[in-house]
């Protein structure tokens, strides 16, 4: 029998301590946060940071996979009084592929009752917030945005440009509740997935990151994928989409989900179509539908639904570069043109809203028409599905339930601007959640830096959500290392949006870390990075020792030339001289050039 | 004793040829370029790419490298009969910062005697471009740039946003004559290179980037400095810059330039520091002078001069969050300091022209006050510079000397375009040169990535060369595998540059490898790409047999999903169906949403 308890990574970052903060209008919330602690003579209180890594990194927590992480929801979900377990769906052979004895992933070994909706009610954060309800959910994760900041104090730091974000100085659960209500922020929160830490996606919140993982036809097991999982939240993926194609897809997804400290997305086409086996004018309705239902009990907190792609958009892809290159964009066309029916994800659009209603599984509304080329870039059919998914955002509005939009896919940057306006446009302020884009087909092996680069920009513009892109887009399925170099790319690419955007709290971890580099805290400036592993590896690569971690210099120009220790010296005499009094004399005016005679 | 032929990387990159272009109005010029060829199914020619590489990948070609380059333009230099040979100067032991015995690198095997101007001309690019004289430097840049396109394919695929950079369909040797006579171009070019290929730094050309390399004081021989300069311009570096400050500088830097295919740039302080044992207090103008004269007569391309800084400017940096970051600007303003001087660099400024217009070194006027963190972005210091850097551009020009501008550093989003906008304002469209920028300071270990964003921005926006940045930026001293790293990550940025601002020429690339992505010819795919070997290792990591290397499938989805497969299918049904006259009646118009049974 298969070992139940794979490893997976644990333990804090370098000099971090997981803390809580606890909530007010919910006393029993407890907000995770990281804060890194610095060097004594920096005479500087810990950093606090935004912290999507759950208990993995808390020493105080014993993990154990085949038990799942605590059900930190479970209560308020209960609480509400507007939902009942009841016995659900049993698994079928289908559903995981008909893997079969040694194949078969074993069951997740505890069994939860799933929970939905009684009596018909919206059980979502969008119906509660237009109830005027703050939930312990919304509250969460008002603490969470403001990680640990005061009004007052970051009220100074603001600049930037938002282009019509408007993040408040010091965010409070009622903004919170007032964004879902108005659908600009979504809080994917499956009630059947209460170990999720509740986390906003909205134009007025940080900018979030999604990391992809899942095993194909082709290769790897649920061991990889939990790890990956935990591996990609360690690293500060904000949510994770499980797209496994292969077999054992329902198991290794309820693995995922009760060992998931962050929302979980699939595609549920995905698993439909394996049980078509693979033939995608197979597909019907009840297969589909009963997907969905398996994957809301299991506790899946978005669903990926390709329902803009439609019968008359196809013929606008006949001529592209690249053609479809969403997967699901191509098996709806698929079943589309076999048919010669409208999609039967549009036309039974508004069933779909009623099950995620009942257990508030958020959407994101797919883009299986995005631009696979630079050439395709905002072409007809890219246009026309988005303002599809514009109609469709309306009814899912209508029908109370949460909303994302999806976007491309490979864009050249003076075409990036036209994607976030026309989706702000015609997806009533939506949250955008784009993947990449990519800003040039020429660079395979290092598409998350051509991705990162319009993710970026994206980000800056007012995109909620980017969807990383690894190392190996394009040419295989990416491994633990790819996940790491997709996640903090991508974690560039959104902080850097946030600086841009002029987050009040985003410049907090640039000016520490800057100010550990000037006065030579080497421990400090690698604690402070992104990944402080790789920061000190590369250091250490040249200037190995102890003593070297409080040098006054760096083996990129050695000790003569350090330009920051020079200006340690300069700053010194500047306040013994009184240099500003001193330079004014030499101040020369207008004057565009001073001979060497006049000077002297 | 040393072995004296060092090996560095020769042969053709996968499936490339070099191939030449003959002159027209300089017949005896062979303008080199790389051919790509396709798999005979493509039905395509060979995509013609640019190509920095040199002799090394010309298999025809035999590399010594003791023997150096074939010195093409030592002709063209003689026949303008403005030059003469002369002794030159002699090696002195503090040129190689007293190195002897078995720390000293050997001089190169080869003595070449210098030439400069004679009888006080300039013999500048720009003093021909102005006199109205089309170069053989100048119609080799402009076939060049051209990559085998013909004005009238090309002029179909012009689609960007270019701020005012004004690419013609088709670049003529009298367009670049005369963006050069207007400044807004350079061709970095010492009559002491011949071996350098010349190219065009400007922003109606293609956008360039700059790799550095060098020793330091910590680390680094002579011959991982020659490897470090083959490797970069292999994958595409345009020009290189020599950053060496520890012992055996002039011996190092000889053995680069008589190898050097691209042009080679210096910070000539740097030397000059050494010659005074790291004092900055006891810089001279004449030590620095003579390290100017010693490294014209050796054949350097472009000085970095940082003669921007000035005293009054000094304590506008004081506040900063990290200082002063450039070594040259540092170095500079402890001298001003020390001395209650102005800067000798700023002083001297005429003379410096007047070495350089001997010789045809250009400038690259130094952002020696180039903010260090995005807290100190866009300051008074570093606009101050700038502003200064304006004035010494038209002082250079009035000399017949070619100049770039150097820019930053570090710079959140919001705040690139002001810093390109401003610099064309100020200094006379002179072309910018910037490092990065990086657009968030916490991720060491990716400043690569964090600079790459803020490269294709700028380059976008109108910057003319990039300077690359390497995964160990404030780290350490990159190696090869960093070089390489650093030279892909800017080819990118470039790209993506030159695809938005609306190159003629851009797309080409990217269609062709789309096309062959979409076709399944996964060769043709590694082969298009910037980096064939790490696009094939990582498809060949899952899927390694031949015979997938015409799978119509890949490792990340398996054969199942594939969206392009699905779409080549859906292709074939189309041309099979009629499908746009069969979609048409599915057309909706404006239903905001059908329901089930009106579509039956």
């Amino acid at each position: 029998m298969k070992d139940l308890t794979p490893r997976v990574t644990t333990g804090p970052l370098p000099a971090s301590r997981r803390v809580w903060h606890a909530g007010v209008l919910h006393p029993q919330i407890r907000v995770p946060m990281r804060e890194i602690d610095l060097h004594p003579s920096a005479g500087e209180p810990p950093v606090t940071v935004y912290d999507s890594s759950g208990p993995y990194t808390d020493p105080a927590v014993e993990i154990a996979i085949d038990g799942g992480l605590p059900r930190i929801r479970e209560a308020w979900i209960a609480g509400r009084g507007d939902t009942e377990s009841y016995d659900g769906r049993h698994v079928r052979p289908e559903d995981n592929g008909l893997a079969e004895g040694a194949r078969l992933v074993p069951e997740f070994p505890v069994r939860h009752e799933p929970r939905r909706a009684s009596g018909g009610r919206a059980v979502t954060q969008i119906a509660y917030a237009r109830a005027g309800i703050v939930t312990p959910e919304m509250e969460f994760v008002a603490i969470r945005e403001n990680m640990g900041r005061t009004a007052a104090k970051q009220a100074l730091l603001r600049d930037g440009e938002s282009f019509g974000a408007d993040i408040p100085d010091f965010i409070t659960p009622e903004f919170v509740r007032d964004e879902v209500a108005r659908g600009r922020a979504i809080i994917p929160a499956n009630i059947n997935h209460p170990e999720a830490e509740p986390m906003a996606i909205g134009r007025n919140f940080l900018v979030k990151i999604n990391a992809n993982i899942g095993n194909s036809a082709v290769t790897s097991s649920m061991e990889e994928e939990v790890e990956k999982m935990v591996w990609a939240t360690r690293w500060g993926a904000d949510t994770v989409m499980d797209l496994s194609t292969g077999r054992n897809i329902h198991n290794i997804r309820d693995w995922i989900l009760r060992n998931s400290p962050v929302p979980i997305g699939t595609v549920p086409l995905y698993q439909a179509l394996e049980k078509v086996n693979g033939i995608a004018e197979d597909l019907t309705w009840e297969v589909y539908r009963d997907t969905l239902i398996e994957q809301a009990e299991q506790g899946v907190d978005y669903f990926t639904i390709h329902a803009g792609v439609r019968l008359h958009m196809i013929p606008m892809t006949v001529n592209r570069v690249t053609g479809i290159v969403s997967r699901g964009g191509s098996i709806m066309a698929k079943w589309c043109l076999h048919h010669h029916r409208e999609s039967f994800l549009y036309e039974h659009f508004d069933e779909i809203c009623d099950i995620a209603r009942a257990y508030d599984v958020s959407f994101s509304l797919g883009d299986g028409l995005r631009p696979g080329s630079i050439a395709d870039a905002n072409d007809e059919a890219q246009f026309a599905e988005l303002e599809t998914l514009g109609e469709l955002t309306q009814i899912a509005w209508a029908k109370d339930c949460q909303v994302m939009i999806e976007g491309p896919g490979h864009v050249p940057m003076h075409k990036i601007k036209a994607n976030m306006d026309k989706q702000l446009a015609v997806c009533g302020e939506a949250p955008f959640y784009t993947l990449g884009p990519l800003t040039t087909d020429i660079a395979p092996g290092y598409d998350h830096i051509t991705s990162g680069i319009g993710a970026a920009m994206i980000g800056w513009f007012g995109c909620a959500m980017l969807c990383y892109v690894t190392p190996k887009e394009h040419l295989g399925l990416p491994d633990r290392d790819d996940v790491k170099v997709g996640v903090i790319t991508y974690k560039i690419a959104a902080h850097a949006a946030d600086l841009a955007k002029g987050h009040p709290a985003a410049q907090i971890r640039d000016g520490a870390l800057s100010r550990a580099r000037f006065e030579f805290r080497w421990e400090d400036q690698f604690n402070l990075s992104l990944d402080p592993d790789t920061a000190r590896s590369m250091h250490d690569e040249t200037l190995p020792k102890e003593a070297h971690k409080v040098a006054h210099f760096c083996s990129m120009c050695g000790p003569k030339f350090c330009s920051m220790r020079i200006s340690h010296d300069i700053r010194a005499e500047a306040q013994k001289e009184g240099m500003a009094k001193m330079a004014e004399k030499f101040r020369a005016g207008g004057d565009l050039y001073m001979p060497l005679e006049d000077t002297k």
